[in-house]
């Protein structure tokens, strides 16, 4: 080991965007030679239950798969935990207790560098997959630091933001799926959004900050800064919320 | 689990060329749903000794450091190991007997998809790292199969090739490293090679076939197609190798 922390990455939720946020760690890392990279563990586990299915009682827990992917990292050796699925991040509360590694929580980073970025901004446009806008997640954690929400329609929501990031999970990686993403971002734009979240990790697949008329904020890079950090911090700055035994 | 092997990538050399292979992976894998897709671990520890260095005996020992990765991933659950850097393979007959569970060899099946999708190629051109070249692993696979392998002048293998693979590892992507291996592969192509190999896993980050005048064949794409089909078929077809305890 070189001194630095193993990073545990909890993905295959979806694979790419699991690929997309290993990729970002990557470039996100000072390096000349293979030895300065950092030490990542990736588990890509797709039984893992559908997330939002779970969440709306419409399909069996997330949790039991989730944990066994974040046992795994740890026994195989991860300092901390990341998860590039901002639905899954519905599960943290009841995941943490049963981890002895920090879970490093996206949606805290993400609204957290909104302020530091774009301290003008009052409202902030939600781009997200219906399981991620029905927790709420990104609302609360917005709201608690003074900004407002704004999220698409139903009808915009289900026709063109849930239907991009499906057509991704399978796959679907052409201009179609960013054209559809780009409308909603416009119409919330249109209603005052002044800066807009890629929040679901399937949408900078496809969606780049050129084609939206505000800044696109990226919480994968976000989650890549912050895991890059937490690796080369000196000690680990993530609250543990260790409750209980660790795997 | 869904009835499929779980994928083992022994990652980290370097990073980007890991990133590249589960991508490919991915996109090999039919899938509609994140449930469709194959569960695969990774380890990616940038600890593992510069393996060209260790070779030539100028460095460290590489073979501890692959072998504690690869005993993590079968701890963690894989089926079978998969090594996105070709120069690692020259430890392939030293790392076998140590472990319970097969590795799949990128060169062998390489070598083989020449001879499947050209087979009226002769010649063929070798853009490889100099520890690679050094080895003879590819000049070696294609000999036995009846192939005539050909590889750049000392000059461009330093100048183009090299500098090149040096460049992506450090995070330049950019067009000025594919423009290196263009001119390499270009020079090749005039000697007589029909077919081209990117053999060394930074190349296809940056080259593309349409920047060469000849077929360009991507080891990393030959393994993950390899390892997806491992992965679903009804018994493992690769060999085992096991002489030694399973880790």
């Amino acid at each position: 080991m070189n001194g630095n922390r193993t990073i545990g990455i909890l993905g295959g939720m979806g694979p790419l965007a699991t690929a997309d946020l290993y990729h970002k760690i990557i470039l996100a890392t000072p390096a000349r030679r293979d030895q300065d990279h950092l030490h990542v563990i990736i588990d890509a586990d797709p039984t893992i239950p559908d997330r939002s299915a779970a969440l709306r009682g419409e399909g069996p827990d997330a949790l039991p798969g989730l944990l066994a992917s974040a046992r795994r990292l740890q026994l195989a050796g991860a300092d901390f935990i990341t998860i590039p699925c901002n639905t899954a991040h519905a599960f943290l509360p009841a995941l943490r207790p049963h981890l002895g590694v920090p879970v490093l929580d996206m949606i805290a980073a993400t609204a957290d560098r909104v302020l530091a970025d774009f301290p003008a901004a009052r409202r902030v446009g939600i781009l997200a997959y219906r399981g991620t806008i029905e927790t709420g997640l990104y609302h609360h954690a917005l709201r608690d630091r003074g900004l407002e929400p704004l999220s698409p329609s139903p009808e915009d929501q289900r026709r063109l933001v849930d239907a991009a990031i499906d057509g991704v999970k399978a796959n679907d990686t052409g201009p179609a799926m960013g054209a559809l993403l780009a409308e909603a971002g416009g119409t919330l734009v249109a209603a005052g959004a002044e800066v807009l979240l890629a929040a679901c990790t399937e949408i900078p697949i496809v969606l780049t900050p050129a084609m939206v008329p505000a800044p696109l904020l990226d919480p994968t890079r976000v989650l890549a800064e912050a895991a890059v950090r937490e690796a080369r911090a000196p000690a680990l700055t993530a609250p543990a919320f260790v409750a209980g035994a660790g795997g």
